[in-house]
């Protein structure tokens, strides 16, 4: 088991060189130096490092469980390293000033996210899903609920959860059951909600649930549904002026949680609404447009997830990276020693540098993306915000699905590291493969994402932002090509971007047809996303190429950007051209899946 | 969960329609007709789907433990199911009459091994391994070994194990440091093993133990090593003419088990060798040929794990099948249905597809390999036997590692078909996942085996076993290029072995450095190893198009041929083409990793 470093270093590098900090000039950032971003880092990273990360491997052992009594027993020390994160400010960290927050950019916020779920992903969890509580009631909740559950939620000593998802309505939400009943000035919920993730616990004094459900008399399907607040406990009345002081139980109950491949630390459950008298209810927002204003962050949690699975996937480089220059095995031909570390042999190297030259492409991805989110919200050109909110739009989907599918890979490469004893739970290698394969899952599946990309976000400005995106990657293609050293980077990145152009096309075609098109597009809409992930993600690393060949050629010998040239080497150049492949895939044509008897196999 | 069928019917397509049965018309084989391996082959579907599959959740859930007695208890069940095995007469079906078995062809053998692999892999594991123990001592062992070993291993009513791996060797083996004194007629055994696979149990009267030691005074490294038998229970002296009835126990102990990723039930072992006067061991073959004797079988070995892979990825097919055709979720644009399956819905089908063609695209090339392995050990003519051991040994790594590679990607498509529930361990598809990680690092590392085929296998015949393969890839898409219905596929097809041809230039221009040779190839060899996989098995399903064609042109409404067509498409038209960009990896050079400093990352 290897300590695990937080990538502030890192994560400077795209902060500083690859976005020159420019969320920090935005209207609202004044108060953001970069010196104060370093601070953020470096103090994040302690908390990650020191106090979350050691946790990791004991919470995956130990699980969560369910006690007689109704409530659930987390790992040993996850109370505790929750409420340090709670107690340093670091749930506030991204939230605007004005509702108790620090109000620092989304590219910092994502920074420590990253760091955090690199740390120990379950736990992470936590402060992810209220986040998403806090978004939701931010743009939709009254000026009362505001005032009674930001501030609590904000200061972390309440958690909030989303709960979505019930047997029958999964991908599909139009499908909830839940009902919602009107007494007086709230509503009585009486329903079941599965994979509630951190739906109870000891962690935070209270738990506030927003929940989906239908009120009586409401139409079928998507605008029957509403959006309600149900505290685990009571909010003492009379709600105007309160001071958040607790009152009763609320009728919702853990009835049981799941045993999952992974995030052992993070509880998974089925929620019991209304099991005696119902659970009372706050309606959010307007009645009918719970999904509506579910989606409203459903946008960010998705970035989120993202970054989680960049956290993960860094915290399997840095094991594969600590096994191999640690495991002596072999005889290396170059060096002639017959007894050489792992990491000589070039396979194992061939290994380590796709896990971190991905690792690094995600990143830069990720983090332009938050920066595009700062500018969408902050900066005072309206026209300036709204191209880059539809460069976000793109974005994310790729974010998500391309990330964590990414992840996945990466950490069952840091399993393959790791030889026999990769697969030796002890190790902790497999774990983080346990715990990376809930991302391309939860948060809208990656065919979801598919979808969300080539079908609406494509289509309905007829690819006018992704064109703008791919305009920005040929423009760093003809960088590169400026430069003798990295003049085959800039000729592979140009031939990515044209495919991208090409495959783009496509799509756009079986979209066009108003009848056929949702669904002719659905067949694409994978292979569309795994080209669009390796060309923005080469293009990032086309940029860290240039950045890194700058600081060298103004005589800088920091290894540091000798790796990360290997890296964007191998983005571009090993990496790129498999992703590249999809072009192919694209235009051999996808009809033959509509024939395809899935019944008869 | 979905009981599990095994593919009798997919593997008699193979048998029948792509190998012609050609194994049955070599000598040896005269009794084995087409009915009686139909009868086998459904006498063994039975024993898999009814005996086994039913133990391989509940199996993965108890796991197995070490007892205080040193003894290891195995999941309830698994007793039971391996006698029944046994005593069906299953574990001596491939191996030679002269030995006691039913000298059935290998392709037979492998067809019901792939049965039982997906229907319990971790019980699958202990028949593995006596197969290979079967094989040492029938190559290596003297003919008072045989007498005495080699009927009990094959009726199965002892197991055998392989104890290679020590802490400090494991991919190199010439670092074993396990002893072995001389005493009389035999030696006695020092050291401690580990990952030892079934190297404790009670499903058998007695556990014959293949170890790796070292002679005093044997020279340092490879040669040094010596092959040993360790029967858990001595045999009764004389050992001429024993009638195998036990003796005392042995000092070989079980010290503790793993707790591992996957394969639960299987136990894996740290045995400990003389920790009291030592343990006995016998002399197999000659002294300082141990590896030697163990690379024998190891070839086969790596087959039969690559059938393993094939065996997890067909269940993993049928449980994503069978959940996909059973889950309501979602809108259908094409039916207008508000209420469809999933796997109605193009994004999930071209995951099922994905899934299936894949699958039977390993399943025929491990098949071809097996009757290539027939015609090896078995054809009149010597030339005929030496072509097809040439193949053979060109065909295993890439059975081995392109198999498990491709297993692991299998099954966790499999999860993701399942949304939600995949990470929900009662579902049985994460088993699934995480049983099939094993196959790409035991016996061999996939790293090892692109080494073995990039490095040795390719270089010392000039690639000249390859090249009749690509001969016989190309007359293939020639023959689909006439078919009107079948000519895309063709010109795929060729585009594979001209891609695959280009690659083994560079590879072999590589290796031709006798000074940098080796070191330059490694850098190579997984690449190419997957560009390999990815043409000769879009190769055989060129193969399986042009039967399912011929099939359908012959009046056939079978959907079964329309599904293997379906698979076949995908095969050539999806899968094939992301493969085929490792050319333009291979080509774009890999000598930036010999400069990539693991340590600085």
């Amino acid at each position: 088991m290897f300590p695990f470093v937080p990538p502030v270093r890192d994560l400077r590098f795209v902060l500083e060189e690859l976005l020159e900090h420019r969320s920090l000039a935005l209207p609202g950032f004044e108060e953001a130096s970069p010196d104060l971003v370093e601070a953020v880092l470096e103090e994040a990273a302690k908390l990650a490092g020191e106090v979350w990360a050691p946790l990791n491997a004991s919470g995956d052992r130990q699980g969560c469980a369910r006690r007689d009594d109704g409530g659930v027993t987390l790992p040993e020390g996850f109370i505790e390293a929750y409420q340090a994160y709670a107690e340093g400010g670091w749930n506030g960290i991204g939230v605007a000033e004005a509702l108790g927050g620090q109000g620092l950019p989304e590219v910092v916020a994502s920074s420590v996210q990253e760091m955090l779920h690199g740390a120990n992903m379950a736990l992470g969890l936590c402060p992810m899903l209220t986040a998403g509580a806090i978004e939701a009631l931010a743009h939709h909740g009254s000026d009362e609920q505001k005032a009674v559950y930001l501030p609590k939620l904000v200061e972390g000593s309440w958690t909030g959860t989303m709960n979505l998802t019930e047997p029958q309505a999964g991908s599909d939400l139009s499908k909830v059951r839940t009902r919602a009943v009107p007494e007086g000035d709230h509503y009585r919920l009486f329903g079941q909600k599965i994979f509630i993730t951190w739906g109870e616990h000891d962690a935070a004094e209270n738990i506030i649930h927003l929940v989906l459900a239908r009120t009586p008399d409401a139409p079928e399907g998507n605008k029957g549904i509403s959006l309600f607040l149900v505290p685990k406990y009571l909010v003492k009345e009379p709600l105007v002026n309160a001071d958040g002081s607790l009152g009763e139980r609320n009728d919702v109950t853990c009835a049981s949680i799941e045993h999952k491949l992974g995030i052992h630390g993070s509880p998974t459950c089925t929620l019991s609404f209304g099991e005696g008298e119902g659970a009372i209810g706050y309606l959010v927002g307007e009645e009918g447009r719970g999904l509506n204003h579910m989606f409203t962050m459903m946008n960010e949690a998705r970035h989120k997830v993202g970054i989680q699975g960049i956290g993960v996937a860094e915290r399997a480089c840095q094991h594969a990276f600590g096994y191999a220059n640690d495991r002596v095995q072999g005889r290396s031909p170059r060096s002639g020693r017959s007894d050489c570390l792992i990491s000589d042999h070039l396979d194992v190297r061939r290994m380590l540098l796709s896990m971190r030259g991905r690792t690094d492409a995600l990143r830069a991805l990720a983090l332009y993306c938050a920066a595009e989110l700062d500018v969408a919200r902050h900066a005072a050109d309206p026209a300036e915000r709204d191209a880059a909110q539809a460069r976000v739009d793109v974005l994310i989907p790729v974010v998500k699905a391309f990330s964590t599918d990414q992840a996945v890979e990466i950490a069952s490469l840091g399993v393959q590291v790791h030889g026999g004893m990769g697969f030796i739970e002890e190790t902790g290698a497999a774990q983080l493969l346990r715990d990376a394969r809930i991302a391309p899952i939860y948060e809208g599946t990656n065919g979801i994402q598919a979808l969300d990309l080539a079908g609406r976000k494509l289509q309905r400005d007829g690819g006018a932002a992704l064109t703008g995106l791919i305009d920005e990657v040929e423009a760093t293609a003809v960088a590169l090509s400026a430069s003798a050293e990295l003049a085959p980077l800039g000729e592979s990145l140009a031939a990515g971007a044209t495919d991208l152009r090409a495959a783009m096309a496509v799509v756009l075609a079986q979209g066009g047809d108003p009848e056929r098109g949702p669904d002719a597009v659905q067949a694409y809409a994978t292979p569309f996303l795994n080209l669009a992930g390796h060309v923005l993600c080469a293009w990032q690393m086309g940029r860290a190429a240039l950045a890194a060949g700058a600081a060298r050629a103004a005589g800088s010998e920091d290894p540091f950007y000798a790796a990360k040239l290997a890296s964007a080497d191998y983005a571009l150049r090993q990496w790129l051209p498999v992703g590249r492949a999809q072009r192919a895939v694209i235009e051999a044509g996808m009809e033959s899946l509509a024939g395809f008897d899935a019944a008869a196999c």
